[in-house]
């Protein structure tokens, strides 16, 4: 093809005029499998570059090769959604510099679209692109070796970046329709033998949970959905990760079936239970930032209704089109809840890193209601704190958090209080919750913090809202 | 629903913060039945608004009430790729003091990109909206009342607009899935009884032609198709507007069929004739910056291989990655050829405005291959001539010239001449066709145009092309 912008890995890194102290970017869709974010840094290292701020919508266990290049000082400066396995340990003890930068999926879209996060240079995974750029997640050749669904986190990379290169295991005819990224914002294509493992989706936080508590907590949640005052014909839902906030969707269906209700839409990460239940025509349309498992990546592959939405459009706090804004009632899961419904999805009781902010605090502050499924305690672990060890999404946009010794309600939101007593459901005062788990186990020992900060947090309106310090050993 | 943008048009134009000497701008998906354009500038009108800049995509017969806006003051500038009717008639005779700026769609796209083009507030016709602005020119609803498919040219517009107000004439529900323009860049969504009449889509230019001539170039012009060395499995192709040009496709059919050719994309305005070969197998995918038809307009609505583009991903100049760059071969018509094979398709041979610039040089300038269907004559008027009237499309980027009498290759594409010459077709040189016209008819009077400038034509990459000045009556 004339124009034809496939190069070399090097030559693409060539012609983005990347520089020592540069921001490199890279998309989380393949969770667990992905393999864009090492390969490029691995060979960014031997390029001889140094001090990149590596800004990514998220990175996890699979990303450990990173510290050694912290180490080298290949990169200096991250900014993520979360940070999971040893590469959180290691930050957590303090491996870098800088602080991480921590944002939420709605803030990194905003944060790239007023400039504050400027990208000089995006690499992005794609199971499918043409010679021109035209990128998808999605396969669409019998030589297709990858699929992760919806590109939501990596379109605000590849509108705002100053230099876009697509990495593919599909080099598909022009043109490759339908399209996620536009060609139009690339400027090199690079095949390689796989952007990601497909099969590790749907791994670590968002694996189907077969837990007896998950599940009962994804009922009594459930409970408090159809109880809620929200559930009625067009309602809206999103489920984050975990399994009992995940799991919720299955125990709604009867109910969703015995009434004659049908939802709207389900917006977020998209799930297998999602799909099933658009399927039989129980939710009218999938808005989906991010394809939670290969069932969910499938349907967006061939259903019109499975709508792509970037991560801007799903949950920015500047755009009053972003789609949080129209959203009902968002089931969340939490490390910790304190009794100021203050939630920690991020920093474990221990002080390291091992979670991500994802969409929680979006959806929590827009959403109409938001319900937090939480055990009480995780093995000798308080989950409902006094104190949350770091904030992440603050009190004022949670509204009832389900935990196996009864259901807290948000003084702020009494009417939901009325609704859920009224249907018979336990319900106790968050207080009450914390001392329970004292009574339990005992007061925790306090987290050996030290003095350096690790990790920044900004909240989705850019505003700092919690520091992060080093774990002591 | 919470946050709804649904307000009234003089509420929405409040908010948009328009002031006197702003620019406004249209999109023209509706053609010869679009209602915005007169709607709202009727409204401006009303609320005393003065000095506006008119910043269509292309203007046609219907939009003569504007002629008395601009004698009002309300419309002192306008910007547009075409210009038809008695609007035309009357700005061809000076009846603005500032001369309109032509540009082509792709040169639209570039200079609204570019902030060449700044638009202040965005007036775009819908067929469907939620209440939060999620729009498509598809219906989505049994109450939907219109219908033109793509909305490529208003795309540009809703991502670069300082506002952006949606005019729909079937407010569904959120989410509208899916969308093409999407909520994140609406401001307000204003409902109205009608944003356009879709029988009038395929009216003008692009109505299909029973003229025997027209069938008569159609047919040699798939010859030259055929035999150009460029009909191989996997060509991509596009055909204008003008009956001749967009005929072609019916008649290369037979030959696909034969020799077991297919197309990889049909590119531009899409019309009935490449959505039969698309279903039938014969074009892959179909990249459509306009719905040329009905029939093209409901198959953009449900069959995702069907692709919307924007008129910058379709022709943009300064992006190496628009659809034009991956172009095989297109079909166009004209108003005049000269010998030099420079094209007019904007002013008519009395000097009046009477046609639109469109995508032609887009096109002709990056296709592999650019075939111009023209008649010697219309009526006693020669359409090859010595000079173009105005020039639109210069003739480096002219390949082929299709009449009645012959065919004329661009002495720059000898190996083009060789190849249809073997094939047995008639070649001649366009300078013989401009003689014989004068032979057939005498040297046509001189028109009386005036020493005012009422057009400047700005190529696609920004530059002065040509003035058209006021006809003398």
């Amino acid at each position: 093809m004339r124009n034809s912008k496939v190069v070399t890995l090097d030559e693409a890194i060539r012609r983005s005029g990347l520089k020592d102290g540069m921001t490199i970017s890279f998309h989380h869709h393949f969770r667990g499998g992905d393999k864009v974010v090492n390969m490029v840094v691995a060979r960014l290292a031997e390029m001889g570059f140094k001090n990149l701020h590596l800004a990514a919508s998220s990175l996890s266990d699979v990303h450990s090769p990173l510290i050694e290049y912290i180490r080298q000082g290949v990169i200096t400066k991250i900014s993520t959604s979360g940070l999971r396995g040893e590469l959180a340990n290691e930050i957590s003890h303090g491996l870098m510099k800088e602080p991480v930068v921590f944002r939420s999926h709605g803030g990194r879209g905003s944060a790239i679209a007023s400039g504050v996060l400027h990208i000089d240079v995006a690499f992005l995974g794609a199971s499918s692109c043409d010679e021109l750029g035209n990128a998808s997640g999605c396969p669409r050749s019998e030589n297709a070796k990858s699929i992760c669904g919806s590109l939501g986190y990596a379109l605000p990379d590849a509108m705002y970046a100053d230099h876009v290169v697509i990495l593919t295991d599909d080099l598909v005819a022009y043109p490759n329709v339908p399209k996620s990224i536009s060609a139009c914002n690339v400027e090199s294509v690079v095949v390689v033998d796989s952007v990601g493992d497909s099969s590790k989706i749907s791994s670590g936080a968002i694996r189907d949970s077969k837990n007896p508590r998950d599940i009962l907590l994804a009922k009594q949640a459930a409970k408090v959905v159809i109880n809620s005052g929200y559930f009625k014909d067009g309602f809206s839902i999103q489920t984050g990760t975990g399994g009992a906030s995940l799991a919720v969707v299955k125990y709604i269906r009867e109910s969703m079936l015995e009434k004659g209700i049908k939802a709207s839409f389900a917006l977020g990460g998209i799930t297998a239970h999602m799909v099933k239940l658009h399927e039989e025509g129980l939710i009218g349309r999938l808005v989906d930032v991010q394809s939670f498992d290969k069932v969910a990546a499938e349907s967006i592959a061939t259903d019109q209704t499975h709508q792509e939405v970037s991560s801007i459009e799903y949950a920015s706090a500047d755009h009053a089109g972003s789609a949080v804004h129209a959203l009902d009632m968002v089931i969340l899961s939490a490390l910790e809840v304190d009794v100021d419904f203050n939630v920690n999805v991020l920093v474990g009781s221990d002080g390291i890193i091992r979670g991500a902010v994802g969409g929680h605090p979006d959806t929590a502050e827009d959403s109409a209601l938001s319900i937090i499924v939480c055990p009480l305690l995780r093995g000798r672990i308080p989950c409902i704190v006094p104190k949350v060890t770091t904030l992440i999404t603050p009190g004022k946009g949670v509204d009832v958090v389900v935990t196996e010794y009864g259901i807290a309600v948000n003084p702020r939101r009494p009417e939901i209080a009325e609704r859920l007593s009224a249907a018979g459901l336990k319900l106790v005062d968050i207080k009450d919750l914390a001392a329970k788990a004292v009574a339990m186990i005992g007061e925790p020992d306090p987290i050996p913090f030290g003095d350096k900060v690790v990790g920044l947090v900004v909240d989705r309106h850019g505003e700092l809202l919690d520091e992060i310090h080093n774990v002591l050993d």
